[in-house]
């Protein structure tokens, strides 16, 4: 599948569309999810022009798991929450929304399930107080 | 949490428990899940003790995604399927079952649901025949 640059994730990258950033390095861009499956939920995105981890070169796929897993020791560490999903979706037929690539951190508090992925709209103010929350915790 | 030397995948990794394995490397080993959400379900796991990704080092996290990668690319390859999962659980109340940090690769064709994790045993002639078919599709 030939990389579309429209997508929001590349806009972002180039700062045509804001995000609520938690982390970024030469490689990767952290920020939180505007539908949350539950709160905390971040998205962690390669710098590298790529629709799936398929197509993201090795060296991009391991900047994305070296920012995911810091991601996941400080969502962790703010929310003290008990499970964390890591998950990376490829292709529609298996939920991908934007053809980026793109690793989501997902916190799962015991006893909860989580809610649809890319399903409703979280408020901004929530979502950046979570961001400052997480950033806080990153080490 | 302490790491339980006792659990499966440590016993898989010490050749005290068998499994049908697709790929090995200094750092990873990648065998079929036994009771596959979708056929064609791979484990990734570090050789590194670890209960889960937050726990493993980051040099243990990024040979796990290279391993994934290929794996995922393998997989597509021999299924031709349209959609893969990678998906990375820590903690039972995330839905982790074995102690010891695994990745995912889940193939999910188009309209399909898949199946519950850790939930039913697929025979072994048809494991060990996906196994080979993934095997011949790994560059």
């Amino acid at each position: 599948m030939a990389y579309d640059s429209n997508n929001i994730f590349a806009k972002i990258l180039r700062g045509e569309a804001s995000c609520i950033a938690v982390y970024e390095d030469t490689e990767t861009l952290a920020f939180m999810d505007l539908m949350p499956q539950a709160p905390g939920h971040v998205l962690i995105v390669p710098k590298e022009a790529a629709v799936n981890l398929l197509d993201l070169s090795e060296a991009g796929a391991q900047a994305c798991i070296r920012t995911t897993r810091r991601i996941a020791i400080a969502v962790k560490k703010a929310l003290g929450v008990e499970g964390l999903h890591v998950a990376q979706l490829n292709g529609a037929a298996a939920g991908q929304t934007v053809p980026h690539c793109h690793f989501h951190v997902i916190p799962h508090a015991a006893g909860t399930v989580l809610r649809m992925h890319a399903a409703v709209l979280a408020p901004q103010d929530e979502l950046k107080a979570m961001a400052e929350r997480i950033k806080a915790c990153l080490v």
